[in-house]
């Protein structure tokens, strides 16, 4: 195997597929990163055996400048090769493997050599089977990871709960994630015809999402299709293979309530900084409980009963209807909630101390199927 | 006590002391910031018994906006202080304690009652008897500091050498740093009557001097004077109180070779980047070791004989005299001395495998007395 490469190409390259490469692992060769050679171009793997992240350089590929002299394979230390492509001294890298596997590095005066592997060893990845695509709304669906899966539980007792449930609906996705503290509940506008519905319902772990937000571009093409139980994104010339998860994820529509007694209407900005001073005393208590207090057309939120000091603070609000209300809640939960909706009017909605709170935007979206809502349980204090 | 004040100067100030603030302490007042409002001002003291920072806002500050009610002091938790402060919603932030010690902190509607101690609790400042004090070159005094402290001892068994070593010369300050692997020495010069001589020589923590370096601005008029085994910089409305480090600093003279065999002449920054090249496979090693092999006309770096791989670059130099010499060190230590020089020409010089490296600046400076040097003792590898 042998290839001359522009060192900023492979670089970015490296860099894309180490997000899959995991931190710790029992399997050695995933430290490493597959090398392929071919008529197609250079490929690049990495994955963590649950996520896989394939970066194709195409051979055609005017600003790579690259040039393969010899077919092959290898896989080199994930970690080290991108410290070493990072600090090469010239803008031209040459890789050479010999038979061992030792792979000799060339850029300038620096010549580096390093223990690889037979890319034999290397894991296969799933043959994909399936011809029809999705093509999504790049932008809208990463909003809608973004503004969702901080929901989903990082608790491996009930691992479907783990992931983000994506179901394809007559017109628009459904996305769900809960940790069964909270939920946040995200739909985006997609017509579909009923050949493209590759799947019905199904659960991708956060890992995912959350790298696919990060490496996607935002005018990117993004395409998803499913085949041997895998999910498979792809845009530019990445392709990202996930597993999904197993089990039946909980029936989460009967959990939404349908009305409400009290109704506050405030500025989510507004209210998310009054929180986060509220926090800074739930932090130092033993329970993180902030109460919220609503009567006498006053908001009040505080902090009491800690021993190192208490906070109260008169919320603005747009406006606030039905009966009074005091109800306490987990201040984290309910910055991420705020969060996702930026800078709105956002509606809380309570039902009784003890019944889940409902936040959406106060504008409806004059698309339909383009809402967020987000869902926080209460915490009892007696 | 009771006053009013500007938040953003308020959290200037809290800034500035909370650098002294200990992570981890047993004399628990400690955790606090001990606040002082008096017919001066306000005064704000952290420490960790061993370098103390105060702060003070003159009554007469127009920025500050400091309207002091009530005389008073008070001893508040830092961190709690500083988050509370920073996210306060209005500009105009009031504080008043009562008898108890408890602190309201109002800022339009939000109000924080927070725990404090009785500021007598506090330990005392030590006291100034010193009258004389020096101006120091700030600019220079702060490169002085970052140009060597990094060569100061982490190990607290032979806690001399966690300091830097200050003698007054005739005509400029001698700075010395030393870990016993590899010495830094900055001269800068500096003029002084006999009465302004107010040590002979003095071993400051390392802790004081990298705090020192980065809240003094660079055009700030900084002083020092010493006094009750105590250092004390003052800029601003900033005082900073030290310890001094008791023993005797070892003599460090005659470690400086006065002559060399060979002498290589390189670029410090292209230097520098083949060293960090080399010194990620050294990192892969058991010793971190990279080897310096001069000869015939050819000066070459290479880590060799690690399972992972071996490295090696031919380096550019600018000039190369004397016998050949192969030499291994630790390219970690290289990597701080080189970036001491920022980018400059500077020489190498070498007497044997075994005996010191000297680096110092090629071009001698027009001023006398403003040289830096630094020394690396060499790893034996047979």
């Amino acid at each position: 195997m042998k290839f001359t490469i522009n060192r900023a190409s492979f670089t970015q390259q490296i860099n894309h597929v180490q997000r899959a490469i995991p931190t710790k692992t029992t399997i050695d060769i995933l430290y490493g990163i597959k090398l392929t050679a071919n008529s197609e171009g250079l490929t690049l793997i990495g994955s963590d055996a649950d996520i896989s992240i394939l970066s194709l350089i195409a051979a055609d590929d005017s600003m790579a400048d690259l040039v393969i002299e010899e077919e092959g394979e290898v896989v080199l230390p994930a970690r080290l090769l991108n410290d070493i492509i990072k600090k090469l001294p010239a803008d031209e890298v040459s890789v050479s493997v010999n038979e061992r596997h030792v792979a000799t590095i060339r850029s300038a005066k620096a010549e580096f050599q390093i223990a690889g592997k037979d890319g034999n060893q290397y894991p296969r990845l799933p043959e994909i089977d399936a011809t029809t695509e999705i093509q999504l709304p790049t932008l809208a669906f990463k909003n809608l990871i973004n503004q969702t899966i901080f929901a989903a539980s990082n608790q491996e007792s009930r691992p479907i709960l783990t992931g983000l449930h994506l179901t394809l609906e007559e017109g628009y996705i459904n996305a769900v994630a809960t940790d069964s503290h909270r939920l946040s509940q995200r739909q985006i506008p997609l017509e579909l015809s009923d050949q493209q519905k590759v799947f019905q319902a199904l659960t991708i772990p956060k890992k995912t999402m959350n790298e696919l937000s990060r490496i996607v571009p935002d005018e990117a093409q993004l395409t998803l299709t499913v085949s041997n139980q895998q999910i498979i994104f792809h845009f530019d010339a990445i392709t990202i293979y996930s597993r999904l998860l197993e089990g039946n994820y909980p029936a989460t529509d009967r959990l939404i309530p349908e009305s409400s007694e009290t109704d506050l209407v405030v500025n989510s900005l507004d209210f998310l900084q009054a929180i986060e001073r509220a926090s800074l005393m739930a932090h130092e208590g033993k329970n993180n409980i902030v109460q919220l207090d609503l009567q006498n057309n006053q908001a009040e939120l505080s902090v009491t009963g800690n021993e190192i000091g208490n906070v109260a603070e008169m919320i603005d609000y747009e406006s606030l209807t039905g009966p009074g209300l005091k109800i306490s809640f987990n201040p984290d939960y309910m910055k991420e909630a705020l969060r996702s909706f930026g800078d709105c009017s956002i509606r809380l909605q309570f039902n009784s101390p003890v019944r889940p709170m409902l936040l959406s935007r106060l504008e409806v979206s004059e698309v339909p199927h383009n809402e967020l809502i987000q869902l926080l349980t209460p915490v009892r204090t007696h």
